[in-house]
């Protein structure tokens, strides 16, 4: 009988903080062994965090990096532990390092780079090519990293085949919304396909515009879940693997050894590690499995967890919030309020000549219901002084966006001054549909350090708006919001569709467009107006350089602003 | 005797502009043409534009660069032409297109990647791993791509020893300071070793933070210069290349037979093209030897070249600049003139309570040296509503870095607010010394489109400011403004030193850690006093988030912030 007694410490590391990552990492060391665990596996890069981008071209930081490991290799006694961090031999190296009886057994190093949506992997890293299977008493076990289990042709496979019963694979998995389920698809295909288990080990947490969910996960030889941990919290989830079956099938399976006998000798490293380390006697573990959120509950609680991570890790204890009385300063504010607790959170209604009282009615009912702190602060003096000061400037010519971006940078001039005097950090209010049109001002409502839901298309702004009332079970953002027509309130009456078209239309050409690269042709195939698609196109191409200016804010989809959508300021390409 | 005339094609390209760029090509085809040239190169990627980004993403766009090949490819009759531009075959590749007799000959595939300091090539390309050689009449002519060149044992080795007299490197090769002499050394040495003759053809002109040199060189096989052409200027480079000496010294190497012998056999793609090009009784050319630029005229050319291009690439006619009475917004208003003629150029003074008669005089008297429009702002009454408007919230704080930040977002908000108005962009004049350390304020001196002199550390914005007087032989940047203390202006008697060492001592440690990744240790052992290293090093690490929404600008150093260098915000790292 081959018994493995795993855990996976599905942990939110810090980029940088290579005494607190390794602080955290030795005591979930010492309580798995107070466990009795086997092996315990910690995320890709859990040392350094992740990504630490051009930390990774300070010498100075390597080196730490590499103390901190060993730092944790001196405890890492009576028990085997996995865990992530930056190798340097003749280049860098993504690596996993095998610590056993104090110090590093095994050192495995990436082989799927991965130099595509918001990943830069080969701008730092040199490929590794051995796959490493370690023996851990009488269980074979594969370690790989993240990427290299998204590829049939991977180093899974030559692990399964040199007789891996279970391939550990440590990640840090980078969120959209659906993600945890298709991973899981191509977990369970990929067990299936190798006769293996797998132990995928994500992190969890925020750093800058991602977000980790988690969402660890056992997989036994036929795709069954055998554990899985929560989605965006901290775990250590453990469970007790039999592979006798797995031993079994594979030892039968004569499809595997004509596979096998294709594998070079000496391709796959192995690793022996000197003692067995199961304990026999010990009582088992009922291993815990978290159901998946909800989609709605999913993208909520990514964008909590990504909104706290950056407050936090930056060193914030308190924010700041622009509210208009409009659906997306609501959301913001409820996601902030639920993040940071109601004490930490600010929000100023800031009226002008041109805002309406529903709106400051809806603003103070607003954070009347969230119990966040509320300031008025009318910016209409100051605008007059504005127009007094520019009216020589501006003599001749008819009141037209600039007078009305001069209202919106005012406001954000006041979150800043704000935010200077108390510390406190500007969260953004802007939605997605609109960062896409640049249907917003820079350095006005634009301006702030963190953009909560500018990744979240307007459609799915109410649809979160909804749930948040619905998880509280009462009204928290008051029903006017959620009905009335959206409007900036920067002119008389005006309303977002004087702009722009329809939301759900807008979105729609949005998603075909930004997301899926399609062209005009093919969108307006999909039964859109010709002239309302070259419209928001050109609205699209147009304000990269307001983008590019943004804060950064929680990616909750398959393709958000920022590192995952690089496109150039200064381009003449137009869609026909 | 084998002769060829050769002509680089050293063109300023828009990225996206597809149209634009084959006219261009177009017409300098038939130009060369009608200078009886037998072989025209043009830049990499001159189709698209360089770097096309995620453009590269859009099935159209890569669909559309090839369309623009082909009809590029029916014009070259004749001759033969080498264009840059995107293959699609089971992936994409940074191609070099051979053209002639109407179609596209023979492909090249670029075969190292550069995904390092401002490239991202590992994103979009597969590399190839073909060297190619073509006939042209009784010439041999090996083509690469940009990186390919700089490596010793790349596919210029190949080429050669498959009996290229000339290898032809199309590139399109960012700018830094002095890197066309480092270029050229490079050049030299690798001519040399492999016996033959290099045509390297740059791209010029200026794309977001990128600016492109030009220089074009062809070397023969000692390494002496037989042409080059202007740095900065677009140009048809054209020279008669006499083959017969190193046709005769490959023939005779007996080191040479050897190491071809290792050539794989088929590792080269070889391409005999139908027709003999060369017209024996053309008159001879004498080609153009433009000289380099000295150090700092050609980081003022850079400088131009970036600001005129980021400019007039984006539809704008005008700019308008803040102007302070201080040294960078002088240089800045400087560079704007010569590049976009001082007609173009609107400056604004905007002062304060603290703002000293001196300024005002030396803006004034900067304005009138320049000739470009001169208008005064006061934002006094505008400040003073801020703090009425503020004076609630503020009841009982001490005046700080709060009120100073309204002061210069209230000259942004007037720069952006005169931009909406009239159409004109903003450039805006920190300098790098500041960016590193944050010395700015977000949404106010550092609101704009473009930053000309991000990249210019304090000390060279002197050195350029003497350039910019010694160039027109008069005082262009008045005396004073070159001798006074450097200060904000934001409260009484405050100077730059208040807050910052000296700018030398800044710099230096700057250009050791931003520019060199110089650990803090190595920064003290070159002199530094160590309590004011970790004074900068903190300040440069807890800005990052300032950085990342600031407007690009013209790259001139090694390592500019931008896309070359991608720090985290969310950054627990500290130096010890």
């Amino acid at each position: 009988m081959t018994k493995l007694r795993i855990a996976l410490a599905q942990i939110n590391t810090t980029v940088g903080d290579l005494g607190g990552n390794r602080d955290k990492i030795v005591d979930l060391v010492a309580d798995a062994k107070r466990q009795e665990v086997d092996v315990i596996a910690f995320p890709e890069l859990a040392i350094p965090g992740y990504p630490p981008e051009d930390l990774l071209l300070k010498p100075s930081f390597v080196e730490a990096n590499l103390a901190a490991l060993d730092e944790v290799a001196r405890t890492a006694v009576g028990i085997t532990a996995i865990v992530g961090f930056v190798d340097r031999g003749d280049d860098l190296y993504n690596a996993a390092a095998v610590l056993h009886e104090g110090r590093v057994a095994a050192v495995y190093h990436k082989t799927y780079l991965p130099n595509y949506g918001v990943f830069d992997e080969e701008r730092y890293f040199c490929r590794g090519d051995r796959p490493l299977v370690i023996s851990c008493g009488r269980a074979s076990v594969g370690i790989n990293i993240c990427e290299d289990i998204w590829y049939p042709a991977g180093p899974t496979k030559a692990q399964a085949l040199a007789g891996a019963q279970v391939v550990i694979n440590i990640s840090a998995s980078p969120y959209h919304a659906g993600k945890a389920a298709s991973r899981e698809r191509m977990l369970a295909t990929r067990v299936a396909d190798n006769v293996v288990f797998c132990a995928f080990c994500n992190m969890v947490g925020g750093q800058d515009e991602l977000v980790f969910d988690g969402g660890s996960v056992i997989l036994d030889e036929r795709g069954e879940m055998v554990a899985r941990a929560n989605c965006f919290a901290e775990e250590l989830l453990i469970a007790d693997l039999d592979l006798t079956s797995v031993f079994r099938q594979q030892l039968h399976d004569p499809r595997r050894r004509k596979e096998r006998a294709r594998l070079v000798e000496g391709s796959v490293e192995r690793v022996a590690l000197p003692a067995a380390v199961s304990s026999p006697d010990r009582a088992p573990i009922v291993p815990s499995l978290a159901p998946l959120p909800d989609p709605l509950a999913e993208v909520y609680q990514a964008l909590i967890t990504g909104t706290r991570d950056y407050v936090r890790k930056n060193g914030f204890q308190k924010v700041v919030i622009g509210l208009s009385g409009g659906v997306d300063s609501a959301l913001t504010a409820a996601i902030a309020a639920h993040a940071l607790d109601a004490e930490n959170v600010t929000c100023v209604f800031m009226p002008s000549r041109y805002s309406s009282v529903d709106s400051r009615e809806d603003a103070e009912q607003l954070a009347h219901n969230l119990g966040i702190r509320y300031m008025s602060i009318p910016i209409d003096d100051t605008f007059q002084a504005y127009l007094d000061m520019l009216a020589g400037p501006f003599a001749g010519t008819e009141p037209n966006v600039a007078e009305e971006n001069v209202q919106a940078r005012i406001r954000g001039n006041i979150l800043m001054a704000l935010s200077n005097k108390f510390g406190w950090l500007v969260l953004t209010t802007g939605n997605k549909s609109e960062m896409s049109v640049g249907y917003a001002t820079l350095y006005g409502d634009m301006a702030g350090g963190f953009a909560v839901i500018k990744d979240v298309p307007k459609d799915l702004v109410y649809k979160l708006s909804a749930h948040v009332n619905d998880r509280q079970g009462r009204q928290i953002i008051p029903e006017r919001i959620l009905i009335k027509a959206p409007t900036a309130e920067l002119r008389p009456n005006q309303t977002d569709q004087d702009s722009l078209p329809p939301y759900p239309v807008l979105d729609g050409i949005l998603a075909a467009y930004v997301q899926e690269d399609r062209a005009m042709d093919e969108i307006v195939a999909m039964g859109y107006d010709r002239a309302t698609v070259a419209d928001v196109i050109r609205m699209v191409d147009r304000t990269e350089y307001k983008r590019r200016q943004a804060p950064p804010g929680v990616k909750i989809t398959p393709r958000a602003f920022g590192k995952d959508r690089r496109l150039p300021i200064t381009n003449r390409y137009r869609e026909h």
